[in-house]
């Protein structure tokens, strides 16, 4: 079964300092089917089928192991286009020490969007949580910036 | 975690009486990846994706619900061609009583292609089994009547 996941997410304009010393990773995502979700992506060297079923209290997913020659074969059946992104992993300091935000730095047609997403261990941490001054726009509840619609954008 | 299934499988080259007094469904089922299995599948109304990841010790297999959209929707991306078949679940008698076989009626390109598969509680009753008189030879052992195998026929 799902765990709930309690995070939120911002548009970026710009980013007041250097990446190079942080952890990044190559994501790259496409999507199968959007109803239940069948997405299949790549983190680096892992390669992953995810399945999420739609509807609001019996929700289930499943990541399941590929490997990469299966991955190479699904890629060419995905709908739209393959979201190609790079990640790094940026611990907040300040009010906001302890928490990390995942700065999502979007290739190709997708460039130069810059989504950050920070994962609260509460709400009650995540309703109190203020914005660094590099954080553009909140868009938690936009379905535009899900990835599944931006990889039909 | 799978569950080990004990089952053998015959080919049938003629059905000695009638089908039509059978509990039969409509199974269509394709693959999306062989390697691990992605399967989807159709029993009557009732739609599934199929994960199933190769390895001996340790298999993974889950089965995932979908609905009719999302399942016309993946159709168009198997590999190969979308096996059709009906299938008639039949009760055997005699020393076999207690046994049921699942026989397989190809339609479509794989016509007139029929297997029957029995499954068996444990393999004592396995090795035990005389097949009826109706049964083709034994093909538990061959890849050649996999449904993957026959969907890239």
């Amino acid at each position: 079964m799902n765990n709930m996941e309690i995070e939120r997410k911002f548009l970026i304009k710009e980013i007041p300092f250097s990446l190079e010393s942080f952890n990044v990773r190559l994501i790259e995502q496409g999507y199968l089917c959007t109803g239940p979700v069948v997405r299949i992506r790549r983190d680096n060297d892992k390669y992953e089928l995810t399945y999420k079923s739609g509807g609001m209290m019996k929700r289930r997913e499943e990541n399941l192991p590929l490997n990469k020659t299966a991955y190479e074969h699904l890629v060419t059946k995905v709908d739209g286009r393959l979201i190609q992104k790079k990640r790094y992993m940026i611990p907040l300091d300040g009010t906001n020490t302890g928490l990390t935000v995942e700065l999502d730095v979007f290739e190709g047609e997708l460039a130069p969007l810059v989504l950050a997403e920070v994962e609260f261990p509460d709400e009650e941490t995540a309703n109190a949580f203020v914005a660094p001054e590099w954080f553009g726009e909140d868009v938690t509840f936009c379905g535009l910036y899900h990835n599944s619609y931006l990889s039909r954008l």
